[in-house]
Order: C-alpha cells, then sequence, then structure tokens
C-alpha cells in the first residue's frame, strides 16, 4: 500500500499514519519527495483497509500495489486449472462447446435439443430450469420439473447439465438431480450469500460477469467461492453493458487474455448473451476462441422461432453444426482441438 | 409494438408477421412507406414477447411503444405515493434524511450514532448488520446480533430502523427485530428471488438501484416487488458505474426528475456511496434535494477513522448537524420542508 | 512517480530502473515489501514518460503521484478565478446564466432571443452560428452572417455574446465580430490545435467536457489553453455518454464539487444538452446551482416548434422567466446570488 | 418516422402532428392502439427533424425507421468496397497489417523501421508526425519534417505511407508529401470541418472510432466525407471508453460484424491502442481477424524502450515477424490470406 500524502502535509500527520500502520502490524517506508511525501507500507497490505487510512488528516490518496485476489491468482498458481467431469475437461487443449436452449421447455423440446448438441459434436448441454427474467411478468422457468426433463435428456445423449442456480434454497435440488456444472448468473456475481453456498460443495460452477463489473471484481467473486473451499470455478465473459446501442452488450475480449494473465481459471464466453442475435454468434465465437478462450456457451433451439424467451438469439441446429466445424478451423489456428 | 420490416421485405413474411400477430390476439396494422413496411400490432403488448417477433424472417427492428411496467408507473397512478410508518413520511412535503454508519459494530457505537442521528433531527437511523462486501476476507458484518443492537439504539432514540436483507434466510429475523424500512442493495437489485419474498410483506422496502440499472430495468424491479402486493417502495439512487476514476460512482442527478415523471414512488438519493468521500456529500445532497428527491441517506459515524468499513465516507456527528442545516435552506428554496 | 516491480524481480531488472531514473534526471527510493519491490521516483514526475518506464523488464505497473496539470491547478493557485467581462464577472459570487437560441437563425429571431434574454435578467446571450451536426445533411449554422445578426441583437439590448469556435480559419472572424466569450464544444475539447489557437488570443474561452472525458482529461485540455498565455477559461459540463437511454447525457454532477477542489476555474453546467427535454432543464439547474456550479448554459427560443434543432430541449421566454426567479431562491440558499 | 402519442393525447394534438407532417411533405397513417395513438409518418424521414416533431403537444416519443446515413450504407451498396493504393488492396480477401512506431522521431529510426516493417511482410507503414497528446507538455511530433522522414524510408523499402492529420491547414502538405492514406484519429472524429476537407480530396481515409462514438455517429461521419465526395474510407475500431480500468480500452469486437452488415466499407482494428500493451496484441489482433476484420494497425519499433510515446505497447521487430505467423493461420482459418 502506497500512502501519498497531500502537499501541505504536516509532520503530524505523517506520525499520524506511520502509528497506524504500526497499530495494524505494518512498516512505514517514509519517502519525502519535491511535491508529495509518500509512505510505503511494508507488510501483508491485504489486511488494512484502504479506507481506513484514505480518512486519517493528512492523506491524499492510497493506492494498492498487491492485487486483493490470492487463490485465484495465477500469481500463486502458475499452471492452468484443467477441470474434469466424467471424462470431458474444461480449461484443457480441447475447447468445449456447450449448447442448449435459453430454457426448459418441455421434455421433447429437451430431447430435441439433446440430441441437436450431441450430433453437432458437444459434450456439455445448457438450458434454464429457474430463469431471471426482467419484467416480473414474464415466463420464470419450470423450475425443479426443469431440472429433471434436462437431467432425463441429457443422459440419453450422454452430455453434461450446465444450469443456473438462483437461489440458495434450490441448491439442494440441483445436488439432488446431478448438475454437473452450475452457473451462477451476471446478476448474481455479488449474491455473496449464494457464492458461500457453491463454495461448500465442489460442483464446477460458471461464474458470470455482473454486467458492469471489473475483472478485480469479479475474481473477488471468484475468490468468495475459493475461499468456501471449491476450486472447481470457470469465469464466463458474456458481454458488458456499454454506451453503445446498436447491439445489446459488448463482448469484452480483452478480457480473455487479461484474465489468462491474471488468473489459472478456464475462460469461456457467452457469444449469445453479448450480442443479442443468433446472426453475430459466429463472429463473437471466432473471436472469443482466437483470443484464447477455454469454450462457449452457445443457446441452440430446435426451432427459434418458437422458443419462451430469446428466439432471435438462438442458433438452429444446423447452424451450431455448421458453427461447430468453421470454429475447428480456427481453434486448430491457435494451436487448440475442439 | 411497432414491427419494422427489413427493405427486401416479401408479401409472405408481411404475412407470417400478421399471423402471428393474429395468434398472439392482436391486430395488424400494416403501412407500406417509401423505404419500409411497418407494422404497428394493436392490442396490448405486454404479453407479447419481442423476441419472438424479432425472430421472425423479414423482420428488421421490433419496437416498445408501451412502458413494460404497470403497477409502478405514474401513468397509471397519478398521485404521490406517500408512505408512512409510525408517524413519519416518506415522498410527502418533508424531505427525510437517514443517517447511520455503515455498519453495526457495537451496541455503544450504536447508541452513539442513534444519539447523534437525532440530535441532528433526523427520524430515521441506516446501519448494516448484514454487509455485502467485494472481499470475502472483509468484515461481514455482525449479523442477527447487529440488528438487535441497531434495534435498542433507535428505540431508546425514538428512531425508525432502515438496513439490507441480504438473503430470504433471514427475512423472518427481519420481521422478528422489526426492522421499519428493508433496505435491498445495489447488488440485489435483480435478484429476483430476494424481491419476490419482500413483495409477500408490507414492510417498506429501498430498492436501490443496480450499479449500472437502467432506469427502466429498476423500475421493473419494483414491479416484481409491487405485483407480489408490497406496494410501499421507495427508489434509492447511489450512483453509477462510469469511466470516471476521479470518485467512486456517478451520481445520476437526472434520474430524480426522470423517475418523478415515471412513477409516482418515492425517490431518495445516497450521497455517501455516490461520490465515496465525505467531503463531497454537502454538494451531492444539495443537488438531490434541489433536484427534487424526497430524502436522502447519508452516512455518519461517530469517529470515522475508526470505523470498521468505508470510513472515508462517513460524516462526523457535527458535519451531520451542519449539514442539516444547510439542507434546510436548500428544501425551503423548493418548497419543502425538512 | 511509483514503480511496483512484478513478484519474479530480479537485481537487475530494479538496477534497469534505477539506471533509467538516474538518466532522467531523478533519484530512485527503493522500498523491498513482503511481496513487492517499489521504487519511488524523486524529482519531478512530469518530466517522465510513464510508459517508458512500463516498457522495461520487470516493471508491473506505474502510478502517478502528482495531477499531470499545473497551471489551471488550485493547488498552485488557492483563489477562485474571477473572470471580468464588461462589467460581468463569472467566477464570483452572482451566479451567471448565459441563454439563448441553439442556433442563429435571422435576425428578427435574434432580435427577439435578446430582448427575451434581458427581460428575464441574463447578461450574456448564448447562439450558435457554426452547428456541429451529426449528419452532413443537417443545418450546418449561418455562419459569419451568423456572428453579425447576433453581436447586433445583442448590442441592443446590452447583452455579452457567446459562441462556438470550430475552425481554426474562423478564428479571425470571430474577434473581428467581438465575440465575448468563445465555446470550444465537446467534440473539440481535444482537438489540440484549435486549443492552442485559443490559447494565444485573451478572449475568455469556455471549454465544453469531451463526451466521455475524465476529469483530469479535461484539466490537461484547459492547460493547453493556458500553457498557450490565455487563463481566461471556464469550464462547462454538459452531460457525459453513460449506459441510460431514458435521456440524452448523464449530468455529472459530482464533477462540479470536484473541479471546485482540483481547479480554481469558474465551473458552469449545460442542463439542456445534458439532458436532452426542456421539461428536464429545471431540475437540472437547481442541481448544478446547488452544487456550486457558478453559470448555466440553457437554450431559449422565441418559438421552440420552429426552432431550426434541438427544438424539444429550448425552453419557450416564460419559462425561462419562471426559471430565473426559482433559481434565484436556490442561490440563495446556497450563499449566492443570481 | 414514428410518433407515438401520449397516453392523455387529444384530437387537436393529433391533428396539430399531421398538418406538421403535411408542411414537411410527406402523409400520416394513424393507428388508434389500445393504450396509445401512433403516427407513421411516410415519405423520406431523413428531411424531417426528430426534434422538432418532439416538441410537439402531445408527442411522448418519436422514433426513426430507417438509418440515418446513406452514401456508407451496405443497404444501397450491397458489394464489399475495395481500396486500391498502388497495388496493394484494402477491403479485398488479403488481410493488411499495417504496421510502424507511434511517432516519427528519427530518419534512422524510420529507416530501420521500415526496413523491419517490410521483412515482416507487411506493406503498409504507420507512423506519426503529428501527435495528439493529452498533455501540451509531451512531445507534439515532428511535423512535416516527420512527413518527410517518413516519405523517404517508405520509398527506400516500397511502403505505403499511413499517418495522422490533425489540422487542416497541414493538408496541403500531406499531399505535397504524397502520404498514401491520411489518418482521421480518435479524438477528431467529429471535427466536422476536418472531415468536410478530407472529402474533398481523392486519397483514401483512415477513420477512427471517437472514444465513445456509437457505430451510428461514427457511420455519419464517414457520410460527412462520403457526401463531400470522397468514398475512399476504412473504418479502424480502437477500443471504446469502458468502466474497466485494468487495461486501456475496451476492444469492442462486436462492431466488426455490425460495420461489416451495416456497410460496405472496409474496416481494421487497432489493438495496440485498445488494450495499451505490447502483450496484449497477439490475443487481440487474433480476435479482431477471426472476427473479420480486413486489416490491423499495429505499433512496432525498432527499440521499445527508447521510443518516445507509447513505448510500452509497441512490439519489437521480432515480436511484429512472429505475429504476422500466427495470424496468417488464423487469417486462413477464416478463408481469408496476408
Amino acid at each position: 500500500m502506497i500512502i501519498v500524502m497531500g502537499s501541505h502535509v504536516t509532520e503530524a500527520e505523517i506520525q499520524g499514519v506511520e502509528n497506524k500502520l504500526i497499530n495494524l502490524g505494518l512498516t512505514a517506508n517514509i519517502s519525502r519527495g519535491v511535491e508529495r511525501t509518500i509512505i510505503g507500507a511494508v507488510g501483508d497490505e491485504r489486511k488494512i483497509h484502504k479506507e481506513a487510512l484514505e480518512a486519517l488528516p493528512g492523506v491524499e490518496n492510497v493506492m494498492r500495489v498487491v492485487k486483493p485476489y490470492k487463490i485465484v491468482a495465477r500469481e500463486w498458481h502458475e499452471t492452468d486449472k484443467i477441470i474434469s467431469i466424467k471424462n470431458i475437461q474444461l480449461g484443457g487443449k480441447t475447447i468445449q462447446i456447450i449448447a442448449g436452449p435459453c430454457s426448459v421447455e418441455t421434455q421433447t423440446q429437451m430431447d430435441l435439443s439433446a440430441q441437436h448438441v450431441r450430433n453437432a459434436g458437444c459434450h456439455l448441454m445448457r438450458g434454464g430450469a429457474f430463469k431471471p427474467r426482467t419484467s416480473p411478468y414474464a415466463f420464470q422457468g419450470k423450475g425443479i420439473e426443469g431440472l429433471k426433463m434436462m437431467r432425463q435428456a441429457a443422459d440419453k445423449h450422454n452430455l453434461l447439465v450446465v444450469t443456473e442456480l438462483m437461489d440458495v434454497r434450490t441448491l439442494d435440488a440441483f445436488l439432488e438431480h446431478k448438475v454437473d456444472i452450475i452457473q451462477i448468473g451476471t446478476r448474481n456475481m455479488q449474491n455473496f450469500d449464494l457464492l458461500k453456498e457453491v463454495g461448500k460443495i465442489h460442483v464446477p460452477v460458471i461464474l458470470k460477469r455482473g454486467l458492469s463489473a471489473t475483472i478485480s471484481e469479479w475474481l473477488m467473486s471468484a475468490e468468495y467461492i475459493a475461499a468456501g473451499g471449491n476450486h472447481n470455478i470457470i469465469l464466463c465473459e458474456r458481454g458488458v453493458r456499454s454506451f453503445e446501442t446498436a447491439y445489446r452488450n459488448m463482448l469484452d475480449v480483452t478480457a480473455i487474455p487479461m484474465l489468462k494473465k491474471e488468473t489459472h481459471l478456464p475462460v469461456i464466453v457467452d457469444p449469445s448473451h453479448s450480442g443479442g442475435k443468433a446472426w453475430l454468434v459466429p463472429a463473437l465465437s471466432k473471436a472469443a476462441i482466437a483470443a484464447g478462450a477455454d469454450g462457449l456457451l452457445v443457446e441452440m433451439h430446435p426451432n427459434p422461432c418458437d422458443a419462451w424467451c430469446d428466439a432471435d438469439q438462438a442458433l438452429t441446429p444446423d447452424q451450431l453444426t455448421q458453427l461447430m466445424g468453421e470454429l475447428r478451423l480456427v481453434a486448430k489456428a491457435v494451436g487448440r482441438d475442439l
């Protein structure tokens, strides 16, 4: 931690900061520059409340030197984290495409979806049984019944099940229906009680980025899960809120290499929710893989025009199959396979 | 709903949209312009999934005409909603200043806080027993014990208690300890399960705006609570995320008149979390009241330098008292009292 | 300047940074912490290219300690800058309301505007002779002829003239027609050649904030003008770009106290371009003055429905007169007059 | 244009809108829905000022149906625009990598740069003779002397010259020194007088996106150039301003397919200014090409640590050569060459 003192600082104020640091078990390194006096706090700065120092008289600014996250930091775990679930690996050389409908509607729709997902060459199926909808009047999901339908369809086609958990009270049902990967959605990235609960289990978690969460805040949310003991975390970039109105969200492709530098966890991308339009999915998917993503979360519906939600962003089964072929080439170009 | 067809649209595509609208129980008004054919959907557009229409062949764009919220819309309730709690009114002519520490620390701290809040002329006290913290290693709040301390301190000084609910599982404790106003924090604005739960009770709810929620999304979250039956909702603007790094959040002062036009619900402002610095609180508080806010949520701590969180944004008791005097003048200038 | 070295730094890398600093005429203060080695550069950091240090091997991060602007910084000029033009003062106790139409259309329209502006109690008139329009097909302004019309109308009613300069080649015409205050628009905040030219004269300059300029970048643009010798600079906040679509721009009210702390220059606000709607102007104007603004730039048109641009954001003459009365009360409440 | 009337609209207000439309040479299609009356304006809406309609009594909202740009719209020119300069094509099957230093420093540095650029397999060299710098105290470029150095170095190695024009007054010098492609920088995207000047010549123009310009505003700036007669326009995405502080700008990769749909003009990407760090360039470059970009603008310096500006974002010559090899694979994977 670096404490920059104001230009009219007094010796008493400098002393005050030094005393505070000593009380906190740290040492002060004082450097008197031409325009500013700077105090370096030597010791573990994660123990210090930045704000407590900023409130001290004479302090102009306090800057952190060390990143606030630790378990999820690559600095402390140099090797890539590879998450294995029933022979499927996330974070290794093979890129995983997780495909399926926005929401679980009927058993037939899920069976068809699973068949198409499998035929396209994917190993994981997504689908929402509990849906976070902006409007209270929109379809809220089939709930636990949806989990059952999804599990049944997935088992028939040998697929892993990925689905979103919104409420701590339904976690038991997720475990009972053997959800393979639990998704924490954008709106819950800082629902800390939910993060703590999935931190206590060992089912892998996809943690989607908040609508305008910084990479640091996002990693801190991952740290919440990791601090509870669950290190099987997959980060999912899904576009952030911006000023642009031509499409739904702005895919932050720079976040991919940045995360790869900062953390050893697998990073995937959701091109469907990013752009919000099916026709944007191929370009965004290729960009994500070219930038280093370990996987994608793609919406596919057996019949998009009849989908109960987000109809215009779902690929048709044929489009998914074609996309898989195109992505295989890009993956190969960056030394990966799919 | 207005459906704009692409420039190369065919009659079959126009027919397809018309059929879809008829299936949905609406009528189509077709207008063939110079460059575009436009279809107006006549009927209740809240029943239609915009996305389902966007997915139809030949459709370029779909625009909503009616706002998606209804119970919380001023269009349907012209008179200002006034929420009364034990003789205190929120949303009426009198502006309410809710003051208190960021977090509940000890009984002594809360007693002192309550005394200062009361002395400054406020009728409501804020304080966090459950704290949403970005870091899992930061102080997470005193929990239910904190609710007790707060209630006890407030009762001694005849104050109402305002505190944040983060988890559906603690709602019963909030009711048991007679929290007067339940706050839903920024990070939970779209925690729909939590919104549904507070929609079932009648305790007034302060709904803080999400970090980068649009006004429409925010009102839709209020609609979630209202749709459950609880119409005692207070909207709290607390600054939004922006590109500016000179301060913490950007106070969206324009949201105040915009909300006053769109909804009949009371609107308050949190100048402390907006700016993130105690010295910014007076200017932001005055701006909020001048723009038409019905109240403020202000951090005050008996001894900011020793606060367990957000130390640099809390006012001292003296600063609060002085601010109250200044705000009284501004309130009067805009025809309100305080 | 603080140089944070990476966690696996070598002695040679530390030495490299130290050598570079010595070459630049500075001294290095090296502090070896628990997790990071930190090098403080002692000397005038404005001389150093931050990027040149960041490019050195082993460097993780470089943080500035001192603000990059100097002439415009309050740190170096504690007293408020008051700009006097023909008995009118900007930046003093009296708040100045600059009113007038978006664009100069005809002599009659300008005469009428001037009369209404004067009747409302204002001393300065705005109006655009050169208009920055998003579309090449929109009305581009009356040009030099407009300057003449405006000057004539203003002289008749004893008003100062405020108008926008877009092109270095028209500066001579601005001087010839005795424009009292030259406005540099949002889109030209970083048109450095234009800034340099207005830095060479002594006519006061209103520098509008760029669409998403940080406060620091904005002050650096002011520094460009000041560095040329013209210290008569007025900063104008006019709303910034955001994700919100309910109104045009987001008025950054926090920028007002922040600028007042960082600079001694006068700060005004444009509530008309901020909100983009006439009905929002009163609330935003009051907020701006309550937060400490020294003036406003308000659009008024003798007949808004016939205005050649931005018709929906102009006040009518009656609305301006009423607003002036309301603002007088708010000004008084914060110890100013109007 | 669609005009949505407010819920309490009167017949007189509807009549008022209809009359206004008739005056403007358009026809009104009136549709009386359940909750709103909607008026469709039939005719060329580009002639209408949206704001003039919004200012009419009873109008709630006005929505455009047709895009405001025309010459640059793919709707009117279906085939990709290919720009040919001395055997080099931009916008065709071959992806062009434009490389070179941030700024022209010395003849030796430029000769070395040209040699490395050529050796890496590039055909175009970038370099700044006039530099838009945030600080007035930073190096402002070598000016016309820099143009000469660049031209000389480029000619020696058979390269095209790409450099930024900041001021209308230096355009003649650009033509005299035979700059092959004129760059309009981010800060000048809405410097309309500059756009008009480059619209009058036929030298190809790279138009960089403004810091937070929407795609629509950007295309309108291109329309300014095109309306003057110069249709040789290349759009350059270079990252936009966002809330994220982990890197400099957020590369808007979604803009690439979106532009490809909206316009027939070539689209290139500047990965160096986007991320602001050399180590981010490879990932961002691959993403851009995978998403469909027609070229890149990459910073390379013979000796980055000694560069006079933006040292930390320049690749070394070896890094450029390696990147070219990697990009060739990605280009091939998406059916292009390089």
